[in-house]
């Protein structure tokens, strides 16, 4: 043992050498992946690792503006592609009030007690306008944002459903690339998005309560119609009665329409997101449907049904981006707008000449 | 007087000419009319004096798929546009069965009896593929085609429900120009006919019978929304009772739709268009709205918006139509298929592969 060199008190002698707490190639490691933008099949390995962390930073790619970083995402889904598709996509919708977030909580624990591994997105296109996410209050879930076993992210934004469509279709790639096997995808239960959700799932959960006298709402927007299962929640206290009652209304309510081509007979049932009372049989629907359509092939027809709408939606949506953005249509599109008020044009010729004006450039 | 050349005994004297029954003069016209084909100014000028067969000849060359005629339809409609607009346009649709060329047929009897001149045209996209015309068989409104003030034309056939409407969208302008001044549109009542008519007329007219419980299939596809009176057909005999009974059930269940931007309430009436009664009542209904959105500019800013709606509804369907006819896109898009269903690659990828190789060429 050497005598220390600095000549103070308060030195002292060395002792053994401590293991540092913290590894310093790991810290550095970590500390490089949160700096530094890691490289596509780092990204792409620590995902199919199921780093959540990694996860994350992917999707916020998928969500960027920037070209730069779209063309990552791109390389990084198209990596995690031959390692996605081995879930359940399970969608859920409802009106403001049924209390959506409170039943996304007790049936994603739910699930993760029964070994599954969940990932909530949410479509909600009008958070682009509000700034205000359904899933941005993550405290709203504050059991399951702690799980292990669970990714929750809030609703991409965008200026166009489409584009929010598109982008959690490409989040759920990667959260089943990263071993996400139950994915969950809520929209507010407003506007169009229960159409365009309902093309990203396997099965749809429609959440009611009882007497919310919103069916017709429900019929004459084909919401009833999607739904492979209504689950009438707040079925608890004084409500038990109403909700049972409600139970078989919907029943009825579902007879009127056409058979599905699933070959499924959607299922009504009652359950307490409050009291957790109800949510094993929820789950034992949605197995027992997907029993059935993966044995009838169902299952992957519908999968890649929608796989072919996407791309078609995707390529429709821009071609008219283009043409409407375009410096030179743009103007011309107003005078023609004028011709056709004036009745100078009829609005098909009006069309006319814009396309021509379009493709000869 | 002179003596006869002929020898025959069956010969006999000329006596004083008498004049021709046609005169030759306005044969040789018709014929070259029929015969040769007018020029479009002379086309314009026989629409704009009320000549049907003109105006028949002028739908011909709306639906003509030779892209001259096309021209030269273009071109006739663009000379009538300043003459037309000067009517109003009622759309008729009802399940089969309802009884809806009986209607027609007393509805537009009374209207010419009241002075008005009437032009029925038609959208049947399912025509095209059936090959049967809903107004094919005018027999079905005999004593409406022998009208002198009435003009009937069978529904136009066409590849898409896109292609059936323009024709009869032009058809519309054409047959004000010719000076009808109440258009009917008449509609099967299947598939997705009536939102393409809604989108072309002022007025709505939805026909019902008692009893039919085709109800929440009307609630489901809009159509009761869309309605701006409901007329409750076969109201005679045993029926009255039941279609009474029908008619405050509509009543009810029309106030669960929210308010009309035009500040209409949707009206429900009964009538027999068998024993041609309650017809008054509903042509009284339709001219009080008119009175109404005229008076509000209602009337203006719809056919402003209806106008914009098909220009830009021409133009996303050409922008698909050259994209997905497009010989290479065509191959590829095969191939692209292929992968996504492989997971090779992501609807959205396929989608921008596809998109750069049109815009490249």
């Amino acid at each position: 043992m050497k005598t220390p060199n600095k000549k103070s008190a308060l030195s002292e002698v060395h002792g053994v050498d401590q293991p540092e707490a913290v590894s310093s190639v790991v810290a550095h490691q970590i500390q490089q992946f949160r700096r530094k933008k890691p490289s596509t099949e780092e990204l792409v390995t620590r995902i199919l690792n199921g780093d959540k962390t990694a996860l994350s930073r992917a999707i916020t790619l998928v969500e960027s503006t920037n070209p730069e970083h779209l063309e990552k995402a791109n390389e990084v889904i198209k990596d995690c592609l031959p390692h996605a598709n081995k879930s359940v996509r399970i969608g859920i919708t409802g009106v403001p009030g049924v209390g959506k977030s409170t039943f996304i909580e007790a049936f994603g624990k739910y699930l993760t007690s029964i070994g599954k591994k969940v990932a909530v997105l949410a479509v909600d296109p009008s958070s682009s306008i509000s700034h205000g996410s359904i899933l941005g209050d993550k405290t709203r879930m504050e059991e399951l944002v702690k799980d292990e076993n669970a990714f929750i992210r809030p609703s991409a934004s965008g200026d166009t459903l489409g584009g929010v469509a598109r982008k959690t279709r490409e989040s759920i790639i990667l959260c089943e690339a990263c071993g996400f096997d139950t994915i969950i995808i809520e929209t507010v239960g407003v506007g169009q998005s229960e159409t365009a959700v309902h093309s990203m799932v396997d099965f749809f959960l429609l959440l009611k309560i009882s007497g919310a006298g919103d069916e017709l709402q429900g019929i004459k927007r084909g919401i009833m119609e999607m739904a492979d299962t209504i689950v009438i929640n707040k079925a608890d206290g004084d409500n038990i009665q109403k909700a049972k009652l409600a139970k078989t209304e919907f029943n009825r309510a579902l007879h009127l329409f056409p058979a599905k081509s699933s070959g499924w007979i959607p299922k009504v049932t009652t359950c307490s997101a409050y009291e957790q009372t109800g949510i094993d049989a929820v789950w034992e629907i949605i197995s027992s449907y997907f029993e059935m359509v993966k044995a009838n092939s169902y299952f992957d027809e519908k999968r890649q049904s929608q796989n072919q709408f996407w791309m078609m939606e995707t390529i429709n949506e821009q071609l008219k981006t283009r043409f409407y953005n375009h410096p030179e249509i743009s103007t011309l599109l107003e005078e023609n707008k004028k011709a056709v008020q004036n009745n100078q044009l009829s609005p098909f010729a009006a069309a006319q000449i814009l396309l021509e004006r379009y493709f000869k450039n």
